[in-house]
């Protein structure tokens, strides 16, 4: 499933079968005492997942050389090859990876509001996991082992479904996490392997069972998730990111912003789109900016005004709300910063978008009004990262409004949970204005 | 809509009209200038909404004096007319309502994150309104107050849809509010009312331009908008309420806790649905419950084991899984605090569960692996409510998993956005390693 069907038909998605009902069933419930466990035991069984990582080493390199050669014999694309392979630096960056997360400090527990609501009432609230997390992989094997380790690390099951080009890879990185995991207190079972196509999609049906869904693929995938499943998805269906250079900036500074937001990693939904110029800075930047860019391999589309200051190829309307993923870049002149705000609230996807000025006014006026989940001043866009942000690991990045929103840590996988203890309080003593409320904030 | 249709076809949900299309994105411009206001602005605004609704309270009693007849000559419920109807007191209680949440600290602008990432490179994470929220109400005209004056108070424009019943009581709300912010320096257009039920439905297809859609019906129509939606949905579905009376208790106590949790407000999500006694206290319970809960008005339905102590009505398997929002309990014997929690599992809806108990460990036991919204010991469930946790108004209740989640106040109206400030970083220079983050926090 890393291509997602062309159909919207709702008769797509069957019904999950008895057998895969059950098999979730033995996940929530295994996710239930992983719930239960401290701190200390999910991070021993991250380690001990590690250390079996390690240890099946040899076997999942072979696994990963045996898709491999499939994928050749059936003629895959180079750059579905290149995320399929695992080799013996991938693994162990992997198996880092898995070691970094046990490290972080617990998601669970945390107390977030503490109120004594009158005398002997008392409401916390506190973290808690989701319940059963359900992740639909593209291709790439290594990301198995650090959704795995998130899931474990925040007291969360998985029903994990890699693509079926890595369905040897992943059974064989299955097999050491639930070997790792057998060796600690938490159950094997609440990481589960889905193998079959009509399993990840019988997977978006399984409300009840699956708390969240994060689909790690094409924009199209997560669309296509989005549209058939009342269970909350996680994911970005767009990156259309912008830079505005505003009148008054340092152009170098500038062109550098520019050149690696487009070009330190195209692929990147945090890469930008489009390129707004205002009026006065346009001729300067262009003449520095087109043959940077044309160094730099990337294609230039730009409207008619910038055309004019040497822009060569033309852009489209359609230019304006693509995602290209690639080296190129659309440019458009605009009269002033609200021209460009106006642009970005209708052509944007709400998930980054960056100024470049020394004008503090525009910077602010700027910051405020850009509705995105992140908003930056002369940066490159980047730096939308949850590993940049400093979270030490990475669920996914959201575009949607709400909460979680933009990059999203371990807080992703966590929600809350009130406690209120009593001594036989009841309601109808604060109806009848026998007893009152205080609301006293106690410390956290 | 204050009756869901009762198809699940997607067809009954027409595609939004040109003009609605432009009345929503009017919606969402005022929206985007409301958000740039002050909290002075806003604690204004409502300040004059509420002046407002004082100076047409003639007016508004009159339009409900006309739904009222119009009402009658229809033949509505009992039920329903009593909530329809809006008498001065009521409304004056509104009005007070609304000041109430002007004085509410402001949900906007709060700092949530902040991080040095590197030498110049900050970053922030902000609270920001969502946008435009989209509610759909039932008869009640008071509701379009309160939640009117929560959309305003933390920067939100919103699309009010009333029941049909309430056509002439909203109408002249909604001019009166529109009246009261024509007078302060928020967009009167931010206020904006759906009238026909075809608008209504529209309204879920307003992706884009709707940021959460409210529901404040029956079951019914929450679970109808959820499936015909991809705007997500702030509402509850279903409350299944449980309390659990363990073996070490104070059974006077106990009653009367499960008393208010039951006959407090039966018709209320958090009221009682189900009661589960510790086989060891059962008789003793029962024996006071059965005479105390009839005169109480409450009809038992028991499980063979309390029909065999005295419970008159047997339970069906379907007792266990039903809301009745009445004045009727299902009683069921367990063998012990396991089989409890087990039976919540499979049949509460992770709302609110109670537990009675003397036993530190039951208690703690209990707190823990119950996983709903709400985790009680020794009191009421009927505690579970925004105003009575102290939020000082309350947007929703949401059953969801993820946040927000339980009674839910302002902060489900708000959302986040990061905000990052440079001085020129681009992300090549972390990756070739000529720069490392540090990652340090600084004050919120």
């Amino acid at each position: 499933m890393t291509t997602a069907p062309q159909t919207s038909d709702p008769a797509v998605v069957p019904d999950p079968t008895p057998e895969l009902l059950q098999r979730a069933a033995a996940v929530r419930q295994a996710a239930m005492a992983l719930a239960q466990c401290s701190d200390g035991q999910r991070q021993a069984a991250l380690q001990a997942m590690a250390a079996a990582l390690e240890a099946d080493g040899e076997a999942i390199l072979a696994a990963n050389r045996a898709d491999l050669e499939a994928a050749s014999a059936e003629g895959l694309a180079a750059a579905l090859v290149a995320r399929l392979k695992l080799d013996r630096p991938k693994l162990e960056a992997a198996i880092a990876g898995v070691r970094q997360v046990a490290a972080l400090p617990d998601p669970i527990g945390r107390r977030q509001l503490h109120t004594e609501l009158d005398q002997g009432l008392v409401l916390e609230r506190l973290t808690v996991p989701l319940g059963v997390v359900g992740v639909i992989f593209e291709a790439r094997p290594d990301a198995v082992m650090q959704i795995a380790a998130l899931a474990i690390r925040s007291g969360n099951g998985a029903l994990l479904k890699g693509g079926r080009e890595a369905s040897r890879s992943c059974a064989a990185i299955h097999r050491a996490l639930q070997a790792g995991l057998a060796a600690s207190e938490v159950d094997p079972a609440a990481l589960e392997l889905l193998t079959s196509r009509g399993e990840s999609l019988a997977l978006l049906k399984l409300d009840g069972l699956v708390d969240l869904i994060i689909p790690r693929g094409s924009n199209a995938l997560v669309r296509f998730i989005q549209d058939h499943t009342r269970i909350p998805v996680l994911g970005h269906a767009d990156g259309v990111c912008h830079l505005y250079v505003d009148a008054a900036v340092d152009l170098e500074q500038a062109l550098r912003v520019a050149i690696d937001s487009k070009t330190q990693y195209p692929a990147a939904c945090n890469a930008i789109e489009t390129l707004l110029l205002h009026q006065s800075v346009a001729p300067a930047f262009l003449a520095l900016a087109i043959p940077a860019f044309a160094a730099a391999g990337v294609e230039l589309r730009g409207d008619a005004a910038a055309c004019a200051l040497g822009v060569s190829q033309p852009a489209s309307e359609a230019d304006w709300g693509t995602e290209y993923s690639d080296l190129i870049l659309s440019v458009r002149v605009v009269d002033d910063l609200e021209q460009a705000l106006e642009h970005i609230r209708r052509h944007g996807s709400r998930h980054t978008d960056a100024i470049c000025t020394s004008d503090p006014l525009a910077a602010d006026r700027f910051l405020a009004a850009v509705d995105s989940a992140g908003v930056y001043l002369n940066c490159s866009t980047r730096f939308a990262d949850g590993f940049r942000y400093g979270f030490g690991a990475e669920v996914g990045i959201s575009t949607q409004t709400l909460p979680p929103r933009g990059p999203v840590g371990l807080e992703g996988l966590v929600t809350y949970r009130y406690r209120l203890r009593g001594e036989g309080h009841i309601a109808a003593d604060y109806a009848s204005g026998a007893r009152t409320f205080r609301h006293h904030p106690l410390p956290l």
